[in-house]
């Protein structure tokens, strides 16, 4: 690993995780509205086997934050709302991800040391 | 991507995540600890930033889950808390290591669709 002992002394990189991101319900969203561009409330909720509750304040969050859309149009009478990701969004979950990777290197590239003060 | 169209049907990754593990404060540690074996209090306060109170509840999370284990030693009068990850912490970690490798390996390899019901 570049930077040998000084490493030590950076900032974990698990610190700069966005919450807003990180938390799992909003992670499995976010990547499954990355893949899809966007996807309705009704496939949101049954693919992730949340309640209705449940799923609306986690797209709250998501939203407060700029991270996701939401648009309704009705089908006839029936109401569809659709979620989509923003640009935001998308720099966001990148973000996240490229957080994992080195969390994953790390992890892949362990050795064994003891750390003390 | 194996699977295709069926993969829709299959749990998201992400909901198998377990917050015990995956929250960032506590990510940050288990990493921490499964680099370092063991690490004191002192040393794990300084380097992730936290309060005593903050770094305490994180530790009595973990603690609760199996995940680490404290001891506490005297170098004369000063004590000193040594926190070690545990085999099953060890074993949680990895689980989650695979986890995010896996949502890495589908954000990678993104296409673009519509999801919809």
């Amino acid at each position: 690993m570049p930077g040998g002992e000084s490493d030590a002394r950076a900032p974990h990189p698990a610190l700069s995780l966005d919450e807003a991101v990180h938390q799992k319900t909003r992670l499995a969203l976010l990547t499954l509205l990355d893949e899809a561009g966007q996807a309705d409330f009704a496939y949101l909720k049954r693919t992730l086997d949340l309640t209705d509750g449940n799923l609306g304040r986690h797209i709250d969050v998501l939203t407060t934050q700029g991270l996701v859309e939401t648009t309704k149009e009705f089908i006839g009478r029936r109401p569809r709302t659709w979620v989509t990701i923003t640009r935001h969004g998308e720099q966001a979950l990148a973000a996240e991800m490229e957080v994992l990777a080195t969390l994953l290197d790390r992890f892949r590239n362990n050795g064994t040391t003891t750390r003390t003060e």
